[in-house]
């Protein structure tokens, strides 16, 4: 395996020499292979000059081109998975079945957004006819559709090395919708973001895609992204991580000259509420359950859940029981990056001091741990500490979750209405429960962007349907969607043609309909030529 | 005409005495019957704690109520649109067509979105079905629909008392979201907005709306506003103003410990392009529906025309003649207010000083102006000059505009290049023109939220198509639009559900499709029962 380890600038590779990096092994605590060199402002400017003079043309680029284009990237992809696999195994320590999921989550997430725009219907037109004849005034004929909106930055995220990094998520809605996309590559895995990244620039040349609609920096700090996001040509930002970076990345976008959208998915505890008839119905498989779910991929998934509400019943104990004993025999999970692994120490041994908790339990070491190794812990309090400690509900990255048991119907509803933002608010309920938990989803639908029944949040579906956001400080902008199709809606905005003739106008508007798509003419959907 | 003067909160009056103040005659400069109130701020937590409690029941109103509740406010501003249009010809001296027009407008705003929210399809309904026997995991049944997003405050505009101000089109698109709302008055129309709101009032009662779904805030200064924006209950604001003042509330809104989005439409020049041919076939008709266009509400429309780019033709001299005979002729305009008329004046005098502008033409002041009155004026400068000087390209707000004569194609091209985001752009121009153009529309396409063919851009149409946005300093967010029927999707987020049993769900998501919405289904739209 072999990588130049510079940044890829369009079709060319970086020319600064900023500091050198390696990719460390979270198994070994020593340096991979490859060495990485740190982008400069000048490459900076480049990846935004030449996004820019690319997005003239590329915003202009038919959707079947477009479609083709995300397509070779998930054919390049395929074809290096197993190379691509070893070294996100060796950068990331995740397993070979997750990871050989995360190829196919991202191959999928490619194919679908070029099915989308093949599709394109996307674009919302919407076509009001001119009426010459009203009185007072003419009514004048006016076509709107969705546009790209200009160079994306994306940040890739330290958890999902291929389906939230190099050609994740970000990167296929924002090409899909027509915009150039500068890739800022996460330091934890640099290897396996250079292969992405080749993979990409192959596909952009192999389809006659413009130079400069994809780019790829690396940095070992923080100032690359912090010149990405302040740049000027820069129109839009995606980013997943750490809130603190996040929020930081959030006032820098705001605080712009031309202030810019930024789409940041920060961090959510994901409340799962426990209702007294699924408790005594199936407490057991619910210990189960949120056992694999918080401890899945060591914790570290932005939908871990980690507040879990425990009504008082007789099955209650059997419940914390079964999850105890898990925890207990929980093996020891590997950490991302010496980073995450510190954080989560720290907020274990924190939380370990806090008089109104209660560790339940914790998975035991053994012999031969790897130096980011991290353990499993179940804490536990009560309703009213809870209540009077909102820190509480802050994220703990990595696999712990923590027990609130209520006593009575009231304070389970005072603890939902105190929650901030989060991504998913989760219910097990009977089919009673449910009945007479109207006001406790009408409240939670107000507080995240997923609210789901009997299952766990982990495993985040990509579909036309999903929505990975929810209201700040879960993501920025709780409007928007990081997951599925309907993130293309982030990097699109409204246009208006006032008059002109069918033949002027984008395919997408013309009288013909030649694209064949789903159209608002004059209030009503149809596919109807006009 | 009585006014109370005093605030509405839900279905009380404001208790707090703050500083009285008057509405201000432009025509007289003397104050007008009738004193208001500011409120303070325990009005305003009062507001926003009204508001709070009433989103908890009105985002649950079932659309068809909410249509009602928008068509009696339709109803009772026309049945008071005699007194209305007195009080704001005194408030704002704009003529009586114009404001029985906006009446009309406002109106029609109201029911436009009573009629989308009844259709029911703006919530993107999505369903995506459940898979239980895929492989290698059971794909879950997701379904996502637009939730109205919280408590909305709307700020009444200057130049438009009706249709951008208290029951105006922000106004109408969060109500009909399912959003309450809190309109901050404006203080130079204070009694049209305690009259809209008096029948926001009784149509909230008629139709058995929450209380605090709409709340009137008056204040002479800026404290209310500012306190709106940073209440923690507050959740999206709607702006029409100065670009100083949007900045302001931009900057507040992300600075907030919740940051919150700000939909502000702050300014714009509207540059319009006059191409060769069309000088050629048509250069005096062109100058007097330009003139008609900047003169139009004494030139306080956002879309006024500031920019004008003229060929050098053999006809220029005749199109340059008849505009400038045609300003000359102007009458004195009344100005909306005292600082607006202080802030053109200013700016007519600051562009007579400018060495590279010349003053074509200015219209002249008869014996008995009011005390507001301004002149309209016609500037020209050269390709060159505009180009060294960016802040010739900024908004003048009031009856004057500049035109920037070219010489060559590259200079046209160079200036579009060069604009920052406005709400339109027009071109005028023959079939030939157009035809040699793509690349000019493909600049201004990514600068503005309408581009426009042969037309003017004052006269904003209220339809589904319209975009009346565009990229910044023009609004704040370059995405959306605050005319038109898409308005909506600014006070809506995205929410799903994730394994509900249909009956659970809101209509909207239902198998049996009670609702008859157009909905996405697996991928394609269909209006069928799943």
């Amino acid at each position: 395996m072999q990588f130049s380890g510079r940044s890829i600038l369009g079709f060319h590779d970086g020319q600064e020499s900023g500091e050198v990096f390696h990719a460390i092994s979270p198994s070994t605590g020593e340096p991979l292979p490859g060495e990485f060199t740190s982008a400069g402002p000048r490459d900076v400017d480049t990846a935004a000059r030449l996004a820019a003079k690319a997005f003239a043309t590329y915003s202009h680029v038919p959707a079947k081109i477009r479609a083709e284009f995300l397509r070779a990237v998930a054919g390049r992809i395929e074809s290096i998975a197993e190379t691509l696999i070893e070294r996100a195994m060796q950068e990331t320590a995740l397993p070979r079945p997750r990871l050989q999921g995360e190829v196919g989550r991202t191959c999928n997430q490619l194919r679908l957004f070029a099915q989308v725009i093949e599709e394109g219907s996307w674009v919302g037109a919407r076509i009001d006819r001119a009426d010459p004849a009203r009185q007072p005034a003419p009514k004048p004929d006016i076509r709107s559709m969705l546009h790209p909106i200009g160079p994306v930055v994306v940040f890739g995220a330290s958890n999902f090395p291929l389906a939230f990094s190099v050609a994740g998520g970000d990167t296929a809605s924002a090409l899909a919708a027509g915009n150039p996309v500068i890739v800022k590559a996460h330091p934890a895995h640099p290897g396996t973001s250079a292969l992405v990244g080749e993979a990409v620039r192959e596909a952009s040349r192999e389809c006659h895609i413009p130079e400069g609609v994809f780019s790829l920096l690396f940095d070992k700090g923080i100032e690359v992204g912090t010149a990405l996001v302040n740049h000027p040509l820069v129109k839009a930002v995606g980013f997943t991580g750490s809130r603190a970076a996040g929020q930081a990345l959030m006032r820098a976008c705001a605080s712009r000259p031309e202030p810019i959208p930024f789409f940041g998915e920060m961090s959510s505890t994901n409340p799962v509420f426990v209702l007294p008839g699924a408790m005594r119905e199936r407490a057991e498989q619910i210990a189960a359950g949120l056992h694999g779910s918080f401890t899945l991929g060591a914790g570290q998934f932005c939908t871990k859940p980690g507040i879990v509400l425990v009504p008082e019943t007789p099955q209650t104990a059997a419940f914390v029981a079964k999850l105890s004993d898990l925890v207990r025999g929980s093996a020891a999970f590997t950490m991302l990056t010496p980073g995450i692994r510190k954080s989560y120490c720290s907020a274990v041994v924190e939380r370990k001091s806090v008089g109104t908790l209660r560790l339940l339990a914790e998975a035991q070491p053994s012999r031969d741990v790897p130096p980011l190794h991290a353990l499993a812990a179940l804490f536990e309090t009560d309703a009213q500490s809870f209540l009077h400690n909102p820190s509480l509900a802050d994220e703990v990255f990595g696999p712990a979750t923590l027990l609130v048991r209520y006593s009575t119907r009231e304070q389970m509803m005072e603890i939902a209405r105190n929650f901030e933002g989060h991504l998913t608010a989760t219910l097990h309920a009977t089919d009673e429960d449910l009945r007479g938990a109207a006001d406790l989803s009408s409240i939670l639908v107000d507080k995240v962007g997923r609210l789901l029944l009997n299952g766990f949040p982990t495993g985040v579906e990509v579909c036309h349907a999903m929505v990975h956001g929810g209201p700040y400080p879960a993501t920025s902008d709780g409007r928007s969607t990081s997951v599925g199709s309907q993130a293309i809606f982030r990097f699109a905005r409204l246009v208006c043609y006032q008059g002109f003739p069918s033949e002027a106008l984008p395919d997408e508007l013309k009288d013909a309909n030649p694209l064949g798509i789903w159209r608002m003419v004059d209030g009503n959907f149809t596919r109807d030529v006009i």
